[in-house]
């Protein structure tokens, strides 16, 4: 699968809250995470899908979450979060994401979700991505 | 029901994380309704019950919930969270709640909780609060 | 003072995030006090103001703080946030919040915030709202 | 510098709370990064020190963070943080962190932080450890 075959990437526009900075006056790094979470459901839903439907039989649990922080954010600062669907595996799908103020790079990240059975049994174990979900992640002609 | 018939409020010790504070150097103003429930749900531990277990029937929405501040919170300061039921209801229960540092009074909130079935039509109605429930959140003599 | 030279109402529009949930399957209730506030800074924008300026004199420490749940919020819901300045004091201001959902009611609420110096002395006191923040929040022809 | 130089990792217990949990029933991903920072936060008090002294001159901004999930925590649920510090270079640290509930590994982490002067010039440039925090985050004869 080439990359230029994955979906275009999902950009949105954020302005730091104030219960999201800590008291070195800065977005606490936790958030950070959120923020990519946020555009992650945000690709979802221009897919067409939500990540967490009311009866959805399935669900996408963290494996793996990380960011590198490059440059800090304030209260009021407006950035853009840019994620995209890096690759898509039999049973994962794996993002990576980049916060940026114009041209300043403020954080990367990168995100690994697995796909399980919402009411499987315990513990959860990774089950085959459904076509539908992964078709709507990954354009047509990627397939072939 | 005399107020003295009710069990001896919850103490609990806690320390103020990083994550809680804000770019003005305090608490958020927020994580005091944390706080509350958190001593909330220690108490429904203390009478032996979970406020949520995991096959659970019942469940118990906010209906309200306020706080009044008396003095601000930093960084690793420490301080008590006192929370007493202060009032039972056949559908609801009412706490009241104290934050304190020593003598100093930090902040004084009250919550007000419904009881309604978790798997119940939408929307929500509260229901009767079940007598297991209600026997272990009050002594047994303040039924009479 | 008249209501009615109050200020607009900011209106704002919000879609629940993942992270606000709780494993109630709803938002977590301390949420809505973060929504009110999110309004508030909204408005002190549409004003021309930032509640706190990099290099601000004066903060606006909460004073006190409630809500009403009428209805509950789910993963992905839209829903609105009304807030209004309710009344101002020499040193304190008033806001009343509603969120809805078109006709549906979900919540109110309320928060009292008063002007402190932000490098005063500790305690903080309350101390007069400069004037240009009081004209800004409040129509000149109130004044009168 | 030999690891077993390194201090003894800071052990804390933990109990799951309400707020940390999301619809999925889970705790949210994002709060394993707080759990981190906390013990983190926990370690240096053992060693005589705030990272976040009102009046220092340092602070430790995070440089990049990541988790790799293993198991779920779920509501109440009791679990131990972990944390030690993996190696300490002039102007970083680096953290290591495991989440356990007896055998059952939940999660490892990491985190790197930088020292900064809190006070300085914008945007943020990494400084040398001061020797005080150096040597108290590592015992005297790793030194050498």
């Amino acid at each position: 699968m080439r990359q230029t075959d994955l979906p275009a990437p999902a950009h949105s526009a954020h302005r730091v809250q104030f219960y999201e900075t800590d008291a070195a006056g800065l977005v606490h790094f936790s958030w950070f995470f959120r923020y990519m979470e946020e555009a992650e459901h945000a690709l979802w839903r221009q897919a067409g899908l939500s990540i967490h439907a009311p009866d959805g039989e399935f669900g996408f649990p963290r494996v793996s979450a990380s960011f590198d922080y490059h440059s800090a954010l304030r209260f009021e600062q407006e950035f853009d979060v840019h994620l995209r669907v890096a690759s898509l595996s039999k049973k994962t799908i794996r993002y990576t994401c980049l916060l940026s103020d114009g041209d300043r790079k403020i954080a990367t990240g990168t995100i690994v979700v697995a796909c399980v059975r919402r009411r499987g049994p315990e513990p959860m174990a990774a089950v085959e991505i459904p076509a539908d979900i992964r078709t709507r992640l990954q354009p047509p002609d990627a397939e072939g």
